[in-house]
């Protein structure tokens, strides 16, 4: 007997993971990390209020999350001037890109990326079968004029970008990405993952209208809020795609703690301040660790810094790999040039402090391969 | 221009959730509820030691859950004496029902149910393009010979029974469940949903082959453990099909703390019996109420009764809606005959004595109409 009938793409599909969880480093190297900087978390956490909103309310947790998060949704609303038929949450932007891949890309359809853009994006892609057409960086930024290019090339139904981008935390200024959803081709529909825009300029927030039927925007607790492991996050768009989630999405998937978190993050916006001024300390503190090791960085609008290693890939994995040998988690880009760089994760001085001492380290041990 | 251009599948879904909240209605009704019986919520909570673990750990929510849930899959291989490999968690049963038909149901692909179970596994049905068969209940039990007849004549690729069943309760015995996964159609995989299989006697646990490639069970933390809002579920199966789930699961999808609390109450054996002893005493309260109304109940080896109101459905639908405007949540079968009844969930004593005392007002209203 044969069991069961996979569908013909699960069939097809590589049991693939995007990231490897720092956890399973730990259990492979046999030791804790000492400093936890590379998944992008915000090491200063979520704000007192936002912890005191969750221990407070841990007695609900017998009860479902509120399906339709109406309550943190009408918060958003008001924070961002624009109704709540324009907001659907879900269990973080890896879930919600998840969904929009699943409304809108079908088998073979065509999807544009950066090459070494986010890889939950891709796996999505290549999970409901379609076809990703990649562009290279220009200059450590995502190439606004390549990606429309391309996608008018393949008649692309996605187009992605980060802004601020993930890993390179490069910033495009607000006009460039305006121009961008201004002429898209016919049909395409832009995917702006704004994660990090809570950490990045105001200037980096584009006007757009928010009934554009071409712009759907992406946005996370994750990031400048310090909540990633509590999975919340909510996309922005025209009220008609934002209901078309409603065919398709985990109505009871959200965690009602998480909804808690997130209102209470959203009031606090004293406390986003603070974790704001924290992480721009933390960036000054990345460059000078930089600096002190003969080594550049790149400005970053986001809770992260490129540190340039100042030769290729190869070194900088051989660079990487001594950190986290020595209980240091940071990651790099995949692709090269950008792999000639590794990404560190703001985090409180006691875990930049570690980084510091072990760098000298790990560059000496790299050149001496 | 017309953007975006959805899939041909998700052209043709409604906009359709499989449940409205309870907050939903407590908006629409202007109050909120006085007892909230009525989504099979577990109201005795999670025990002490599982709330304490919540609030000892809600400092690490700036980090991402750990992707593999390994800890938590640890301890569930050692408690079901399997191995982790048999075991893959996810945000609830829900979410976990959603990946299962994505793997297996594609366009047209048959898939077989009783009419009256569990709608969020149509509403994934539905949302992969699959068509779905319905058998009835005999006599308010799942029709385990039914079903199978029903998935060989219509080649099913996935059939679906909840053991104990919801929205009844009732319960097939181990045999006969041993019985279903030894006679299945070439292909057709068993999808055992033991949401309630915590607050079910031992004799309803089938003893069935991990690697039976035929049979996938599910779990959750969100009934007898009491941590619905937590959103925690997990499949059992063959170590291929559960590593399956890899190639398309939201692999960063689980909250920190979710996983946090799952790892406590599985550790507190002694508070999930304290638990079962509580929800023994209120489904016996239960019951007690609905005779001193001169109804009956059915038995249950749920946290729920189903009170069976004595007409028909339009009648129990009067007294539903009676109790709602009175501020008790409670629901009931969509399908007739079973919706002469309408289910109660356990819940502590005040939230039985509000129901106690509004039953009757119910019954006398929806007799007047």
């Amino acid at each position: 007997m044969t069991y069961p009938r996979y569908t013909a793409l699960a069939q097809t599909l590589p049991a693939s993971v995007p990231f490897v969880g720092p956890e399973a480093q730990e259990r492979s190297r046999g030791a804790a990390f000492e400093a936890r900087l590379g998944a992008n978390e915000n090491g200063f956490g979520p704000s007192p209020k936002v912890l005191e909103a969750i221990k407070s309310h841990a007695h609900e947790a017998w009860m479902y999350g509120e399906p339709e998060s109406h309550d943190l949704r009408a918060a958003l609303a008001t924070h961002h001037g624009i109704k709540m038929d324009n907001i659907v949450v879900g269990e973080g932007v890896d879930c919600l890109l998840g969904y929009l891949v699943r409304l809108i890309v079908g088998q073979n359809d065509a999807v544009v990326t950066s090459d070494g853009a986010y890889p939950t994006f891709n796996y999505h892609v290549a999970g409901y079968g379609g076809s990703l057409h990649k562009v290279p960086y220009k200059d450590d930024f995502e190439d606004t004029d390549a990606l429309l290019d391309k996608a008018r090339e393949v008649g692309a139904n996605l187009v992605y970008i980060a802004n601020p981008d993930n890993p390179m935390g490069t910033l495009h200024d607000a006009k460039t990405i305006e121009n961008m959803a201004a002429n898209l081709p016919e049909g395409c529909l832009l995917v702006l993952d704004e994660a990090y825009i809570d950490l990045a300029p105001s200037t980096a927030i584009p006007t757009l209208p928010i009934e554009h039927p071409g712009v759907i925007r992406m946005r996370t607790f994750s990031k400048g809020y310090g909540l990633a492991g509590m999975r919340v996050g909510y996309a922005i768009g025209a009220s008609e795609l934002i209901r078309s989630f409603e065919k398709i999405r985990n109505h009871f998937g959200m965690n009602r703690l998480a909804q808690i978190a997130a209102l209470a993050a959203l009031a606090d916006q004293d406390g986003l301040q603070t974790i704001q001024s924290q992480v721009t300390a933390s960036k000054k503190r990345i460059a000078e660790i930089a600096r002190d090791n003969g080594l550049t960085s790149l400005p970053s609008a986001t809770n992260f810094v490129a540190i340039d290693c100042g030769q290729d890939g190869d070194f900088a994995r051989a660079v990487l790999a001594e950190l986290i040998a020595m209980g240091v988690f940071v990651r790099m880009p995949f692709v090269a040039p950008q792999d000639r760089c590794i990404r560190v994760s703001c985090g409180p001085e006691k875990e930049m402090a570690i980084f510091a001492k072990a760098l000298p380290n790990a560059l000496k041990a790299a050149r001496a391969v």
